[in-house]
């Protein structure tokens, strides 16, 4: 599933690369202030307008949780992935009622229910502030002092655009520094559920399926935005066609593609083959075995832990995909290549040779300090406790809070703290035995690998045994209290100091070892990789010009494609899949395992119409992220719901190549066949029609 | 489909390989009379008694287009695949009656067409004749009189037993002469066909989706076999099951795979990858291209061709599968290391050493002589014309029938007489605008390869063109006249001479040239690279032990397994598919091209049960000519007709990977569902059932 990738407390963040060089068919993934008017019009004959894209933009919703989304109604109802909604609807479960399961339908706007926790954005308008960014760093600084100056005057853009418009302000780093845009969203916190089928046909085929095409899920949610109590009445919003788009039709997806590295340099995607992949796979498969055997416990811990498996295991699939697009020998040969001539061209000039030359090998001795740390870092740490992650941002908040902004750490600059405390108070269930369980799991590991005196574990075990001390940091902390936690807040330093809660205390006492590390890797590795990443960004402007996409930045992106099949496993794959097809496809496995069908399938089957397209497939290029966007057609008509791509797309990550990446997207069709027929929701049916 | 894969004139014939080393679960095609009871018996329990072999082994027919099939009723009914029969039912059709695209059905006896030339044999028993052959070689010859002797031997124990019993008798060698075999057919050529749908829907997907699953065909066809121009009445058939089978129930395949390489000496598959294949895959791409072109001309032109641009379109997506497999650098891999141990356990005991130390490099430069050869005569062949096949062995038939049958070029044995005959008078129709557009293509391509001055070149075409040289041998030769070739052949070496035939000019004109290569091949490759592998096969006998299965001959074979779904592209493939399947793929390419469905299938919709299974795969392993081989149960009840083996089974040349080898049938539900519902064959159904 197209959600944004898990990305784990590993150290290795893979930085976001430059902006690409030489830009394919179909290629990119384009900000709205530089849309690829030209080859769309030369490609497809359709000139996009500023109106056109304004209403476009306007019409796309953020989702927080790590997905896209749209207006489909003058009412505020917003489409999205069911696999996006997936953590509200658990969130909004318990013991006796599972949504997840059975699926919901709100007929009455009364019925529609309140989200925990979930953030949408509406980006309402974007000014390129470069100049601002990079007139803050002197030439006298440091690279140190020059991060330290460039975070602060980001702050300082953000909060003061913030106080000036009342919306959410961010900053954004694209081309890795080539520019800096701010970016202004409209926030909303107040949205409903409306409607959800069962996870059965959201996510038919399983983990199986995931990533894979022909495909046959119903995999969307409609979720309602409110103000002030009151349906939100949109300006912009998606007209539906209902009829879909045929073969080979120019179609478009708005969303917010989470990350890409198309252009790291060839000694970062061998760290990330060598060691970035193996030590996430192995996070994550350790996460599952312990998730797993908690599921066996009983219905409940297998409710509980549905949505965190599916995430991991959605991961998994995509992370292997993505890592053997590194393992590929070719793909790597590409890169490598590519990078060579970037560099010959570097060195034939005597001036670009002064400036640029000794980038690439100054990375690559980066790279291996950050690598090393990496390594001694990947077992000092507490994984899977919401309540240590709770204590930790309280004792850190009270510290911050009391710094002038461009102190503080990143997180907790003025324009941040109020979706810091939306989470931070979150009604959201917390799991205690689940928690145990997991923190039990890996700190085991971790003695293994580490040793009993390594300094971490000095601090959270004190020679005691790691379910000793999991028991009573679980089970004596409060912290699943919003109550607590807002004393504690409002308290300040003096409330935390005193508090006799296992949790605070213990994120007390790593609070200075955890500083000391970001601090190390600020001086280390940011404040020298930053400035490189920078010049190759430079040095790219000035070899090869300026025309291009930057990497994925989990911000609002507008991608052109059209429908259409390909190559496949000695075959073609079809443009689009049918309700027949999800019948076969059952019925191969004995309508058994993921590939079940709700009931509802099977009574009703005679009433629908087994023609229906079902899903369908597209060049767009997308990548994690892009979960939920609304495909479109060049009359800003919803065709689709982008909700995967396909396997041969997820070394997207690295390289796009149009004979067989396709986005892959629920058919409009199928959505309203669906509501009608099966779901009795025919008055949602018409709302969006 | 695995039809057996049509070899060309290409000099380099792979030698069939010795035998296999360790047999993995599943793998191995299996002479019924060395059947793997053992290994049967402790996966799945069952115990194949000789009663339950024989009435299999009885129960199939082999047919000499290339193909396998079987005995389904007490009347003669014979089940094939409909690309097996496909040459047949061209032959029957004409440019206003196409039987190809239309179908047929026989409501009667009466109405059944009897084929033009189509032979089936029944494997009435078999005898292990090692001792006599290779008594029959002396110590005291050189390798060309071994080559010699064992000829003769062979055919004079066909011909003994042809006049004993009346039989078709062959020997055949298996573990490439580790064993000699004297098999007995009963052979019919009185076949007429009752019933074969549209190839539409036998061939549905087309040339993409040839060699792939999951699959949507309903490729048989069915013939009565008569004898004294009465229906045969067999002693055995099997019975059929429309239930088929279920999801990992143990199945059996019995029929006739054509050919493996399974443990070919490394130096032969580099020698087939480097040279064979690439050879093999340009001379396919001439031959389609120019009868594509003739295509173009006419509908009637369309029809003439169809057949065979499906054997080559087959054949060349089978040998890309075989090609990729060698150009796996880890089957490669694989298959090096299995010789290198081999060859250090021989080189470690002195005795052994001695014996077989040197073969490996011995028959590398024997591959490298043949392959200069091959290279030098790839162009001096006269391609695409039945005209001058049937010339050039009427001018060869009546030198070698004076000789001593010891003496005679294979293929003119008194024992193979009675099948050259058969071919030769068939009354099937020649296209001489066709073999005129061929035959000219190839030489011209052969003209710009070696020249005129070349002596091949010389003898065909004296320095004219060859558009005129092809135009007065075709135009000018009567040999589609099958009268003219019985008084050719009745009137011996005489009438032979005295023919103004051009095409029995020519083909007198090339005799000496053809005869001086045939020759030239025994003397200096046979006769040394056939010791040369039967040593290696005594190697292995004595280093391994000897309970294992030979490569395939395309004589019958035994092969167990169950059904089974598989990894593919990143999901699952299922066990089985329907018919909802079909309709999904049909209108995934909007009812188009290869995906098109005849009219009655949407006609008679609404009719059909559409959970009934279409297709299903099997772990069996089997290659190209067990096409058309029944897939039983252990009751020896038909539960479907093999058709096919996945994209990932091409590689099953040389090795078997249970992961994801399969075969792919039509199911036995299908077929009746078919038969009754949509070709108004109730009596057909009744028949089998």
């Amino acid at each position: 599933m197209y959600i944004k990738i898990l990305f784990f407390a590993v150290v290795i963040t893979v930085i976001a690369c430059v902006y690409i060089n030489s830009t394919k068919a179909e290629e990119g993934m384009w900000t709205f202030d530089n849309p690829p008017t030209k080859l769309i019009q030369e490609k497809y004959g359709f000139t996009p307008t500023q109106e056109w894209l304004d209403h476009t933009r306007l019409s796309c919703v953020r989702f927080m949780d790590g997905g896209s989304g749209s207006f489909v109604s003058p009412n505020g109802l917003v489409m999205t992935n069911h696999h996006v909604a997936l953590g509200q609807l658990q969130k909004m479960s318990n013991e006796n009622t599972d949504y997840v399961k059975t699926g919901f339908y709100a007929k009455t706007q009364e019925e529609e229910i309140k989200c925990a926790d979930l953030e949408c954005n509406v980006l309402i308008s974007m000014e390129n502030v470069t100049q601002r960014v990079l007139a803050s760093i002197k030439p006298e600084m440091d690279g140190r002092e020059a991060i330290k100056a460039r975070e602060a005057e980001i702050a300082k853009i953000e909060i003061e655009n913030k106080e000036k418009t009342g919306l959410q302000c961010d900053v954004v780093s694209l081309y890795k520094g080539g520019e800096y845009w701010l970016y202004r969203y409209k926030k909303y916190t107040d949205v409903r559920l409306v409607m959800a089928p069962e996870q059965q046909i959201a996510f038919f085929g399983g983990d199986d399926d995931n990533f894979t095409y022909p495909r046959y899920d119903l995999d969307f949610t409609f979720f309602r935005i409110y103000e002030n109590d009151k349906p939100l009445k949109p300006e912009h919003y998606f007209k539906w066609n209902s009829k879909g788009a045929s073969d080979g039709e120019l179609v478009f997806v708005a969303g917010n593609p989470g990350n890409t590295d198309r252009l790291n340099t060839y000694s970062e995607l061998e760290n990330t083959r060598d060691l970035g992949f193996p030590l996430r796979l192995k996070f994550i498969n350790d996460y599952l075995k312990v998730i797993r055997q908690y599921s066996t416990k009983g219905k409940e811990q297998m409710r509980q832990v549905l949505g965190r498996i599916f995430g991991l295991e959605n991961s998994k699939k995509a992370i292997t995909g993505e890592y053997n697009g590194l393992l590929d020998a070719n793909i790597m040969k590409n890169r490598k290549k590519e990078e060579d001539d970037f560099r010959k061209l570097i060195s034939e000039k005597p001036e670009w040779k002064k400036k640029y030359g000794d980038l690439w090998d100054s990375i690559q001795s980066i790279i291996k300090i950050r690598a090393e740390q990496s390594k001694s870092q990947q077992f000092e740490q507490l994984v899977g406790s919401q309540l240590f992650g709770i204590a930790s941002t309280l004792v850190r908040y009270v510290v911050e809070i009391k710094k002038p902004d461009s102190e503080r750490l990143e997180g907790y600059h003025d324009s941040q703290l109020e979706r810091l405390k939306f989470g931070l108070m979150s009604p959201a269930p917390i799991y205690k035995e689940l928690e145990k369980d997991v923190m039990t799991a890996f700190l085991k590991s971790s003695l293994e690998m580490l040793g009993k005196d390594n300094k971490f574990l000095q601090i959270v075990l004190k020679d005691k045994t790691p379910e000793e001390v999991v028991a009573n940091l679980v089970d004596n902390s409060q912290l699943n209290d919003i109550e607590l936690r807002k004393k504690l807040l409002e308290g300040g330093e003096k409330a935390i100091k005193k508090s006799k809660d296992p949790m605070i205390q213990l994120a007390l006492e790593l609070d200075p070892m955890m500083r000391e590390r970001i601090e190390w890797s600020k001086q280390n590795i940011e404040s020298k990789l930053t400035p490189a990443k920078e010049k190759i960004a430079s040095a790219r402007f000035e070899v090869y010009g300026k025309n291009k996409y930057p990497d994925a930045t989990f911000t609002l992106r507008l991608s052109y494609g059209s429908v259409k099949g390909y190559p496949m496993n000695g075959t073609l794959a079809p443009y689009k899949t049918t309700l027949y097809g999800l019948y076969d496809r059952s019925l191969g496995f004995d309508n058994k395992g993921g590939f079940a069908l709700p009931d509802r399938y099977f009574q009703r089957k005679d009433q629908l119409d087994l023609s229906t397209p079902v899903n369908f497939v597209t060049t767009n290029d997308i990548v994690g992220g892009n979960s939920g966007s609304p495909v479109f057609n060049k009359n800003d008509e919803i065709v689709g719901l982008v909700f995967d791509g396909n396997i041969e797309s997820l070394v997207g990550q690295y390289v796009f190549d149009i004979t067989a990446n396709r986005t892959v997207a629920v058919h409009s069709a199928f959505i309203i066949e669906a509501l009608r027929k099966l779901y009795d929701a025919p008055k949602l049916a018409d709302e969006i029609e």
